[in-house]
């Protein structure tokens, strides 16, 4: 098994309330140093098959299911799983 | 300013059925080599200090307020913005 991790963002263009309000938040806990927060998603996938097969399925699942494209960006880390 | 990128992901013991869900959804699209779906959170931040007196900060908020540590792990990276 081989262990992937996929980042999934909101594009730029997207405001992101989330990130605004966890903003405030540090800000009024004293933390002033604090800029733009922005909140994405961590997808870890635990899968079989190559490397190569692994990338161009993991682009097929964010296409079909793990990502909406007209608001989100991502990216992907293939990692070996220790003991392999 | 300098970005952090903060990776939250629920501790190996606690049930994830957000995870669970996407594991199933996966298989009904016909992704059957997909195994353990987890899902955690990725939190972007844009800070002003050094790099040691950002990471003692990040720590800081970490515990204060963007990780629940009884059911919650975190790890994060700070990347210099380029240009700076």
């Amino acid at each position: 098994m081989t262990k992937v991790q996929v980042f999934v963002s909101l594009r730029e263009s997207v405001v992101d309330p989330q990130g605004i309000a966890t903003k405030d938040a540090l800000h009024k806990l004293g933390f002033d140093e604090v800029g733009n927060v922005r909140i994405g998603k961590m997808i870890e996938l635990d899968l079989a098959g190559t490397n190569s097969e692994i990338e161009t399925r993991v682009h097929e699942m964010c296409n079909a299911l793990l990502v909406n494209k007209v608001i989100e960006n991502y990216r992907f880390e293939i990692e070996e799983v220790a003991g392999k």
